[in-house]
């Protein structure tokens, strides 16, 4: 598909200015490519959905019905093949919520949890805010392409203090699919040193059109046993303010440790409209998700072509499978210049082209070098937004010499 | 205002079966009066928000806009006469995520925090759930109605171990109104030995008409500097299932800290609909509130009125200024059949009235001889309610000679 090839339900504009909301709170000129929202309507049931919930003006305490846990282990199961028991699964207001309860009932202060850089930031920080430690397994980028560092991974796994690993699958923001015989071997190492897994899954159903994703849990019966899987409607169908996320977890006290958890943790409880639009996404929108993902491809194929085009010597977009995000290497650029990370390139983008990008050093010291681009927008801001950046690009090191 | 009285926007039925309402979750003969929410709609101008909010077909991250905490220090302002600074209030997804947040910031594992029990029974949850222990000071209850014993309560807060004091301002389940005297004396003694309060203000807004609420922290300057007001529109308005809600505190390392604790927690982001009800409930709702007041004062006159006429050998309702609540001594009747606690009767109404009420021993062991019993529907079903008590009062106590 390409860019101009339209789908009015993606491709029209919406007006986000009047929402409050945080990635659009920029001056008039500046385009922001950065915090991983969409600026797509969601699917219509979705709304529908809402709507309905709205009309009935009493806004009490929900209940969590049996059709939202039917819901989710139905989608599992049509979409990835995978067993997923209604009764293992616990509601909670968001995957990151989730993350940090399941790291406060899962290890102890002081301890350990491994991660593997360059990966979404926030694990850090529900790591280090409750007081454990981060035990980096950086990923090994070679060849422009990023692959697991398994020796240094057994290597910190064997830390006696390491207890948690978090799994980010699909990664974010490399948007590597990880292949069953990688999850399957990261669950036999987190076994042998009696680590738990936590794999995210928030963005496991924006993928190239073609591919499937593998839940780590499904991977081997091993995986199963020692993981607690984070998921949530909320990238796929653009509905982060909706705050409705959920785990599952198949071994009975792995469970209620993290169930004990979050309820503690008063992140277990839904909002009104949590429930009904998990419901409508799950049940009714997999087709408008299927184009999502055709467009979501169609912006990365875009992007990849104007670098390779207009600044394939100072970029390198890295082969992505999943998430709406391109994740940009622009040792290029900072060799030609001089620069040892991104940060003021991204700055520089920001005040000479208005594209707020996010700088990779955010996710890790090995992603001082990226910048990551938020391509889940209609048609036009991606041309807009690419072509931002590679004039960008190019007067930076023009600039520069 | 007479029960006859009828104000359509409260007294005609609404139909909460459809959006899996916990307190709707009964038999079709059953008559849910326990959990406190209302069978109310909300302020049109809060439906109106939320209609339009889901209009826009966008739901990704909030930000919290200047006009949120203006609207809540006006509110706090031209009700209350208290200036809050709005810089000073920071959002949290509820009052209990609040206060149990604040438990773990503000306190350490195995201390002490200090409440006055009959209370809201989920501050023990918060308490005991986070490893803290509960230091009682139970309210005097003399010639029907509740007072603070002062004595015992320095006693408790001498104990070195005691970091935090939970006041409930106004007291759930008594709908007692705190007195500006009681509170500055709370204050004191809190000063004196060096323990931190939350008040918590969550039902301030329902208040018998002609009365006012004094808020905790305006009740001398030292209570504002050694306190964390916690409150919401949830309850006046009706919107717990919006998860909105608020803390302020002007004592800056203290704020520090408390906001720090609910952002480790995860609980300090609003959904999408969070900051634009608020707003809306308190910048054009007060009319509104003001009618719910007299509609909840109504249905207490007239609860009062009936135990009176029907069984007032055998219950009595606590004379009440706050909430849409009633507390109900069961004494008279308990002591007529020997049981030792109100929870065989509360048993027995559901079974044989369908009425549900919530059993007052849940909200500490000074509770076990009460009810109480939530007013807060419109004026059929408070008739039918209070049949249902007055007959099952009747029966219970015939059916056991």
């Amino acid at each position: 598909m390409d860019i101009t090839e339209r789908i009015p339900q993606f491709d029209e504009p919406v007006d986000r200015t009047a929402i409050s909301s945080m990635k659009w709170n920029v001056a008039d000129s500046e385009l922001p490519m950065w915090v991983a929202d969409m600026d797509f309507q969601t699917a219509p049931c979705i709304t529908e959905a809402l709507k309905k919930r709205v009309a009935n003006g009493t806004f009490g305490y929900t209940d969590i019905p049996d059709e939202w846990s039917t819901a989710i282990a139905n989608w599992w199961k049509t979409r990835y093949g995978m067993d997923v028991d209604p009764t293992h699964i616990t509601f909670t207001t968001g995957v990151i919520p989730a993350i940090s309860s399941l790291v406060r009932s899962l290890t102890n202060v002081a301890e350990k949890v491994v991660i593997q850089p360059p990966v979404y930031n926030i694990f850090t920080n529900s790591i280090v805010n409750n007081g454990r430690r981060v035990l980096n397994n950086p990923l090994i980028y070679s060849n422009g392409e990023y692959s697991i560092d398994f020796d240094d991974l057994e290597n910190k796994l064997s830390d006696p203090l390491a207890r948690l690993m978090i799994v980010c699958n699909p990664h974010n923001p490399s948007g590597n699919v990880w292949s069953r015989d990688d999850l399957a071997r990261i669950g036999e190492l987190c076994a042998k040193y009696d680590v738990t897994v936590i794999s995210d899954e928030i963005h496991c159903d924006v993928i190239r059109p073609g591919l499937t994703h593998t839940p780590f849990a499904a991977a081997s019966e091993t995986n199963r046993r020692i993981s607690v899987t984070c998921s949530s409607p909320s990238k796929a169908f653009n509905v982060a303010g909706l705050q409705s996320a959920y785990f599952f977890c198949d071994d009975a006290g792995l469970r209620a440790r993290a169930v004990r958890g979050v309820n503690t943790d008063e992140v277990a409880e839904p909002n009104d409209f949590a429930v009904f639009s998990t419901i409508a996404a799950y049940e009714h929108s997999a087709d408008w998700l299927d184009q999502l993902c055709q467009v979501a491809q169609r912006n990365k194929d875009y992007a990849n072509r104007v670098i390779g085009e207009r600044c394939a010597e100072l970029l390198h977009m890295v082969p992505s499978d999943s998430t709406y995000l391109a994740w940009i290497d622009c040792s290029g650029l900072l060799d030609r210049v001089g620069d040892a990370t991104a940060e003021r390139f991204c700055d520089y983008l920001r005040e000479h082209t208005g594209l707020i990008l996010s700088y990779g050093g955010i996710y890790g010291e090995n992603g001082v070098r990226f910048l990551r681009m938020n391509l889940g927008t209609r048609a036009d801001l991606v041309i807009d937004g690419l072509n931002r950046l590679a004039t960008g690009a190019n007067d930076y090191v023009r600039n520069d010499r």
